[in-house]
């Protein structure tokens, strides 16, 4: 019956953890709370409910002509609109030693599909993929879905949350298909020097393995590191440099992504690969064409003030963050952010009276406080926090004393 | 060197045919032609660039309000916002003689997601798939790319396009995932009875097989027999219906589609196929926040005034193009189509001087009419044409009549 087999071939991947999952638990559980508190979420990368973190206007009033001028009501290209797709080459083009094409971009929904595109594209049977932990789970649960065996790399917190270089040296084997850095870091809040870009291209041309740069949080860099994308190694070694508007807009749900090969050499040009790709697109489904028809006025219109008071409002709500964290003896940070929209903290259990471990202490911070904050296991490291900060800075900050508060009345007692 | 591997492991899935890979390559054959006819495309069912497949207004005020409320810019959950799924599940309920919940709606980008996810949520090693021939090439694309062997039932011309049940009964096996059905059909445009459903349900019942109905034409129905859901056997065998606002409301563009388990039985309701449809799709980034908030609104807003007009209009170009047909003697309507916006019709290249077969004609016809035509080949009939009459009366007159010129210039001498 072919219904069992269905089942049991699904039992394979249902054991991965998911971020959403795990905050919908959390959630539920301060559902179960009957005090008054108004839920913080600190959970997920996703600041639109907060109005200092709204998007600008002519961005929302591109999508609204498009919308209206009834001319891009039908389907568009399945690799994505020519101009959308050009708008982006030059977009990215900007910060490179070489000039993108469209022929480089293909339009995915959101970064989330652009990641199962370049873990399905790369896919053969015994393949592996190497990934940082912490991490973003959607890999692993790509690479499940796609029969990819998964490598973690570690990140080192003691050096800004770099590549363990080492460790990806003697993970690598023949059938590694690629090494994923995700850069501006989530969860971490890094941004990687120039010179720890190279080491890692180094590596990588070392090993043959083509690198995908996640880089979705690209450009939200306040620290003192620049934002350096990954493709200006692109000479060097093929790569895949995946990213959206969702971040740097501030429009998550509108679902407008791109993976782009970074490939002066032609590695990715191989009629064979490009085939594929393109017959790959054919049965995923895009964007909205006519959100696609908004990106060339989005990318061009869009104030630097913009930008500039989103990062500000970040570098505002990180240093918020921080602070506030000194004064809670259970968590620490390693390493200030310098871009992103999270950080990791470690948790220090011993300190607590009856907090077992990151799950219980999410849990109880969840019913008690009506904070949510993302345990650590679930991007891979036990005992660690994962907290977003792009929140209203009051909210944060009722947030972390609510945090102070639990620590306190659970704090152990010598 | 694993990209070696990969592309060895593309080879496999490159040779499948796509309609818009066929539809680009007629296309260049247009432009290569120097002469100064405006381009006609029966080829495509995307009727929005004619005014008189417009949508209508509150469709569209719809997606302008929640996309300038600004509460939908940020993330839905993966599966579909929940006033979404629930819009959809009461919308599908009307006609069944059971109640859909919110549970059984998932979101989609476009019915081509939705055919992919219920493709790779069945496949497992060894499964395959039957599917109608002709067809739609995007399942053939789904099913390699997941590993599912493809085996093809014949549609009767002669019997109304139904389907073939002995020749479902010798395909099948202890390994077949599903009986694909599309109704109404693209591409021959047949709508199929309620006792032809009957019996589609009673032999899947009998094989264990779970049925896709893919009604993504739902509704489209302007002939003698009116448009039945499958779901309505939904108690007697677990059933898949795919659909999306693309067709009867005229917004292919938009890409919103849905992925429903018809399952009054529970068969799709135990917890680890839930998990792992869920698990799906996280990977998938379905559609945009702001679009899916405007469904409920959508669906209880149209007028019944703008479904109609659209199937008058269908129903007529629909005569219009079998009218003409009758006037050109290497081509021959079997069935006139009763609902969707393609017909199948039969191309006589005996009759014809230098065509060799139906791609070659087609080929023609667009260097020397500026006519698309989709060849049969491309759905799985060759010396066939699909015809998409969803297009303005006066192109689709235009366009006949060139063929006809065409078959004039190129008609056998005697």
């Amino acid at each position: 019956m072919e219904n069992e087999a269905s089942v049991n071939h699904e039992a394979k991947t249902a054991s991965t953890i998911t971020i959403k999952g795990i905050l919908s638990l959390l959630m539920q559980s301060v559902d179960a709370n009957d005090g008054d508190k108004r839920v913080i979420s600190l959970g997920m990368g996703d600041p639109t409910i907060y109005s200092c973190f709204h998007t600008t206007d002519v961005v929302q009033e591109a999508v609204v002509d498009t919308l209206q001028s009834q001319k891009f009501n039908g389907y568009a290209p399945t690799v994505g609109l020519l101009q959308t797709r050009r708008a982006i080459a030059e977009y990215l083009s900007r910060d490179l030693p070489y000039k993108l094409t469209s022929d480089d971009v293909f339009i995915t929904s959101g970064c989330t599909q652009a990641i199962d595109v370049s873990v399905a594209m790369l896919a053969h049977p015994g393949a592996n993929i190497l990934l940082p932990r912490p991490g973003f789970p959607i890999y692993d649960l790509c690479a499940a879905f796609r029969q990819v065996e998964v490598r973690h790399y570690d990140l080192l917190p003691e050096r800004g949350w770099e590549v363990d270089l080492e460790a990806i040296e003697s993970l690598a084997d023949q059938n590694t298909i690629a090494l994923v850095i995700i850069n501006p870091g989530n969860p971490c809040g890094n941004v990687y020097s120039y010179n720890h870009l190279k080491k890692i291209a180094e590596t990588a041309k070392k090993l043959g393995t083509v690198v995908i740069a996640d880089e979705v949080y690209g450009h939200l860099a306040f620290g003192s590191n620049p934002f350096v994308p990954m493709g200006v190694f692109g000479s060097d070694i093929p790569i895949i440099t995946l990213g959206s508007l969702s971040k740097r807009w501030i429009v998550p749900g509108w679902r407008l992504g791109w993976f782009v090969t970074n490939d002066p050499c032609g590695t990715f040009r191989k009629p064979k690969v490009v085939e594929r790709i393109k017959k790959y697109f054919d049965i995923l489904g895009g964007p909205a064409t006519f959100i696609q028809a908004a990106v060339p006025r989005i990318i061009t219109e869009t104030e630097e003030g913009f930008f500039r008071k989103t990062l500000n409002m970040l570098k505002h709500t990180s240093d918020v963050c921080c602070k506030e964290i000194k004064d809670i003896p259970c968590i620490f940070c390693p390493h200030k952010p310098d871009g992103s929209m999270a950080m990791m903290v470690k948790l220090n259990v011993s300190l607590l009276d009856d907090i077992s471990d990151d799950i219980d202490f999410c849990f109880k911070v969840a019913k008690e406080e009506a904070v949510i904050v993302l345990p650590g296991t679930a991007v891979g490291l036990k005992d660690w926090l994962r907290i977003t900060f792009a929140v209203d800075p009051s909210a944060l900050e009722e947030a972390m004393k609510r945090i102070k508060g639990f620590y306190q009345r659970h704090a152990k007692k010598w």
